[in-house]
Parts: C-alpha cells; sequence; structure tokens
C-alpha cells in the first residue's frame, strides 16, 4: 500500500512522466488539486474514486486537516493512492504536512517528479533561465507575499521567476525598484505555460503593467532579468 | 523539418515526458550528450543516426562549432532530428549557440521540457526544496566556476541547489563561510538523482568534506540550506 505523490506537470498528458502516466493507469483513489488538467483525470480506471481537493478563486473545497486524514485513511485501505498535484509537488506544492502525516503512521509514500512550471514555461516560451553571460543563476520564489522576501538579496540576483505573482506584480515591481534595479530591466509574463492558448507578454519592469492593464494573467510565470528579452 | 531539443530528465524512461518518448520514436537523427541513459538512445528507430556528441571525462568528442554546423545540415535534408540533453535543455544545457545558428537560417526547432536534476533530485531524496518558513526561495547555480559568482548575495539565499559542483565543493564552503553562513548550516549531497543507484549524503558545511572524502560524487546535485537537513 502506497501514496504516490505525482507532479502532473504542466498541460495535458503530452509533459506527464512515463512514470506517472503507469501510476496513473492503477490508481484506485485520486485526490487531486485545482489545475490539473482533466485529460490527465481521465488517465484513471472507471473504479477509481476520484476527489477534487484544490482551491478555487481563493475558495478551500476542503481543508488541509481533511486532506491529511483522506489520506491517512486511504493509505491503510487501498494499494494504489495518488496525491496529485499541478507541476512538481517539490516546489510550492505544500506537501510537507501531508508527509508527515504519513510518516507518523508508517504509511508507505513514492514521490513522482513531474515537469515544473517554473522553468518548463520560460522554456516554451523561448526564454532560456541560465546563460553564460546574463544569467549564472536563477531563483524560484512565490508571489503570495512579497513583504515576507528580502528583497535586498534578490533584487541582486540574475534571474527571477515567480509563481503565483499575478496580483501582487505591482508590489514586486515596486520592490525591485526601491532596491535600484533599473526601470529597464526586462520582465516576460507567461500564462497557461504548455497549454494550447499559451501567451508571453514581454516588456521592462516599467512598462509591463500598462501593457498588461486588463489582462488577466492567473496562471502565469514571471521572469525577470536580461534574460527575458533575448 | 524540425529539431526537436528534448530533455531526456533524470534516469532511464520512467521520467521521460509522453511526448519526448513520442518523437524519440519517430527520429531520423540525434544527437545526444554523455549522461543520457543507454534505455533512452534504444528508443529511436532502427535506422536512426545516433551521434555521440558529448564530454567524456573532460574529453570533448566533438567542438561546439562541430555541433552547431551537424545541426544545420541535418535540419535541412531530415523531418525529426534530435538534440538529447539530460535533466531539462534550458537549465545550464547550453543551448543558446544552437537555438541561434537554427535561427539564422529559418530552421524549425521546438523546446521539449525535461525532468531537471536541479529539482527531482532533491525530490527523490526526499528534500523538499521549498516549505513556508525554512525556504521562501531557491537559488539554482553551478558550480563550475565559483569564482565568477556574487557569494554575498547567494549566501543569504534560503536554499541553494549546486549542479556540478563536487570538485569545487570546497571553494564553495570557503565562500559561504566568509560570508557569515554558520557551521551547522545543513548540506546534502545527492549521486546519481533518479538512477537505481541514488544516494544521499547529508551533514553540515563544517563535516561534509571530511564525511565524503574518498567517495566519487560527480555526477551530483549539492543542496545547501535548513531544507536539507529534513
Amino acid at each position: 500500500m502506497t501514496v504516490y505523490f505525482i507532479g502532473a506537470g504542466i498541460g495535458g498528458i503530452e509533459y506527464l512522466t512515463m512514470k506517472a502516466y503507469q501510476v496513473l493507469n492503477q490508481a484506485q483513489v485520486i485526490l487531486y488539486d485545482a489545475l490539473v488538467d482533466n485529460s490527465i483525470l481521465e488517465l484513471v480506471p472507471d473504479h477509481c474514486l476520484k476527489i477534487n481537493v484544490g482551491k478555487r478563486g481563493g475558495q478551500i473545497s476542503t481543508t488541509q486537516e481533511n486532506i491529511n486524514q483522506l489520506l491517512i485513511e486511504y493509505s491503510q485501505q487501498y494499494n494504489y493512492v495518488i496525491r496529485l498535484k499541478s507541476g512538481d509537488a517539490g516546489i510550492f506544492g505544500r506537501i510537507n504536512e501531508e508527509l508527515h502525516c504519513l510518516k507518523l503512521i508508517n504509511a508507505n509514500y513514492e514521490l513522482i517528479p513531474g515537469i515544473s512550471s517554473a522553468l518548463a514555461a520560460p522554456l516554451l516560451a523561448d526564454i532560456m533561465l541560465t546563460e553564460k553571460n546574463n544569467s549564472r543563476c536563477v531563483t524560484i520564489l512565490t508571489g503570495h507575499n512579497p513583504e515576507s522576501l528580502d528583497w535586498e538579496t534578490l533584487s541582486r540576483i540574475d534571474t527571477l521567476v515567480i509563481l503565483m505573482g499575478s496580483k501582487t506584480l505591482p508590489v514586486i515591481i515596486q520592490k525591485l525598484h526601491n532596491h535600484g534595479r533599473s526601470s529597464s530591466l526586462p520582465i516576460a509574463i507567461i500564462k497557461n505555460g504548455g497549454r494550447i492558448d499559451q501567451q508571453t507578454w514581454k516588456g521592462t519592469i516599467e512598462d509591463i503593467i500598462p501593457k498588461t492593464a486588463h489582462i488577466s494573467l492567473s496562471p502565469c510565470i514571471i521572469v525577470i532579468g536580461k534574460v527575458a528579452d533575448d
């Protein structure tokens, strides 16, 4: 009896790993988040119990405590329990608490990596996150609570990749300004990375807000740094 | 006629994406790097021309100029030309020059993301790179030339993931010391991430060098930060 934490990757089935595909085909119970593509949910057998535990528009359909409890129960009843996260579960997937609960009862679990939108959305938008001259390092963060981050440090990183940053982008840009980044610093916003309707906006931290005014940008990946201009 | 830049991911076929698998099955020419697993190379059809352009033990089998030239030629002769990189081509895959050459002749190309060892090796070693309290951001870099990096900034990042750092680890640790990081800062070294012989060493930046003396650590992913201790 094993709980498989599977990163569903981005988009549909095409960016799923072979291993994730095989395990999904044996699923008996699946707990999945919002943002996971329907085509992936259709891979599980007909008899599989499908439970949507994701947030939608800020509304929590299931509390974290509830999810933990469900995982504990199912891990003792079924051989193939799937916890499906979008992207890669290790990158802001917030699975630590769930893993902790399973460890406490000595349940078996396995982590299956997925294609992270943090790296894949820029690649699919033809933006190379690392480059000999312009990007010797890349930092991944979320835009959830920008006030809690050390922008003095972040403003000195060659390339920033920001998840869940569409709402706080004005604050993030203000922070970069405050710490001396030039108005001409390139920025790219990639919406729906890996999907058929993937779309990219490019600009500078000066003009990206007016350029994307009145556009719904979520879900998106934001890249800030010289490589966003290539 | 298209050149497909494919990230082979880590380990064998199991962490390949469905899309990469499908495209490899149609390959007519494949230029591949060292570190790509043999099981993946066996997926291409019998008639496919296989060219090893990777480095082995520091020895370059093919110069970058040569690779560029081969890509240009094949892109005009075949429908399915594959450029296979280990991990994800966008993360220190050094494909910018190759892409540039193909753009100059207006050749079609497509980028197919792969599972990056930077994110997957830690996940498979049960290390969550991001975490609410201990890791609000993660920075990916290589250990190739540590003298060229800004360690004042890097030493203030919650979690560092270092590729190709086994040789320069003593220099990296010295830099972190010089910039005030405590001797008790946790570090983990994951060798052969995603393979059956994956192995992890954990310690602090004080004791990891003596702990791993006389062990050949390459290829490895190094994680530095509190999350390496969980």
